[in-house]
């Protein structure tokens, strides 16, 4: 019987900017009585690891260009918070009332460019991580050296999409685990070979660990999964389509 | 502590058109010493649904139309599976070398419009189940009947994504649970009303059973998720999004 398990971290407190991400989680493991085994993923809500990072800005600090005000007449939301979300992509791929959707600097494709009011102090606003991969590379060696386990991390963020209403979780940093499965090789019922199954493995466990995370204010910013087996190297970078190779973006 | 369970359901045989899913779902679940509990969701493949409705076809039966050898020749596809997709769709959405992205007569927005060569034995294709929500609302009252809980199902295909490489999981059908969660009135951390937070909990709850059932031959086509609240009286096409306000359709 295949059974996987997903535990909902509680009592982590408040982040601010310099806080240690693992001591923090370890903390609250240790108060919840969770113990991790070799093979746990541990999904880490964005919010927390940008605190951490220091990713925040205060709105008055920032002096929007002539871009930002014209894009800002246009689509009615705040001219600095537009400076932001120009500042931090390379290419801006559409727009409507209160949302530009751009591809960040760090090849996600999102509404306002992570970019985001919710969940921190009034009058300040948060980026994502500046190198999400990283950061998430940095906690799973900081967890594996402290526990001794092999893990996985991912760091997932919640998004809009085109054609379907409601966010999901898609997976914007991971470290050791396979985030794009490739299994061409594989066989079907029919010993048929299959032909383009790639499996976007990091963003369902993004999606899954983004329900119990809640977007309100649960406080539940981090999960553990125990009893899949994907361990493995990849990258939240492997999901990121080529765009010359990307029917949407011609 | 909140602890989510997701369990894969082994020892399905292979369904056959006219079978009864639930009958086929409740002895698996017997033989596997697994009780159904109140607010369980259970998440089953179309695959099977599609096969116990008898969406199958020959390739041999189908003769293509003029438009379906034209696109044939751009694409290089067969022009009879082809002809299939273009019966089961609305709208082209867009094509490329072997793909063909349409509107499918249910809403979804899918390569291929969900007709499928593999898991089925060969010369054979598989359609999408006509009406999936009705199919869930079939399985899940059945369910209920014979067990006396309250359920929830949906069922579940995987598809590509714009800028994005690997499937996920999407919610096709659903019954007795809320797909789409309107957070629009809940508050942050900060007591800052949410501004535009719908979650998507039917694809999440999709893209990460389809996760447990793996795409080749393992032979889960079911899985029962338990420690939930989400029952509730969502259709998987309250996530399809108006045509007339999404950006990528323009």
């Amino acid at each position: 019987m295949k059974q996987v398990q997903v535990i909902g971290l509680e009592g982590i407190p408040e982040v601010r900017p310099g806080d240690n991400i693992v001591e923090i989680i370890l903390n609250a493991l240790s108060a919840s009585g969770i113990r991790l085994d070799n093979g746990d993923i541990i999904a880490i809500t964005e919010k927390i690891v940008s605190k951490a990072e220091g990713r925040l800005y205060k709105l008055d600090d920032i002096q929007p260009s002539k871009k930002a005000l014209e894009l800002s007449n246009k689509i009615g939301k705040d001219p600095r918070i537009i400076e932001l979300v120009l500042r931090e992509s390379k290419e801006i791929i559409g727009f409507g009332e209160h949302f530009i959707i751009v591809e960040t600097k760090q090849g996600f494709i999102c509404a306002n460019g992570g970019v985001d009011q919710s969940n921190v102090s009034s009058g300040m606003v948060k980026l994502l991580p500046k190198d999400p991969d990283e950061s998430a590379y940095e906690i799973r060696t900081s967890l594996e050296e402290k526990t001794g386990k092999k893990l996985g991390v991912i760091i997932v963020d919640s998004w809009g999409r085109p054609f379907r209403y409601g966010t999901v979780g898609f997976v914007i940093g991971a470290s050791g685990i396979t985030v794009l499965w490739d299994r061409r090789g594989h066989r079907d019922l029919y010993n048929r070979r299959l032909e383009v199954t790639r499996v976007a493995v990091g963003d369902a466990l993004a999606a899954f660990a983004s329900l119990i995370f809640g977007e309100a204010n649960e406080g539940i910013p981090c999960a553990v999964i125990k009893g899949l087996n994907f361990l493995g190297s990849g990258k939240a970078s492997d999901l990121l389509r080529d765009k010359r190779i990307d029917i949407f973006r011609r």
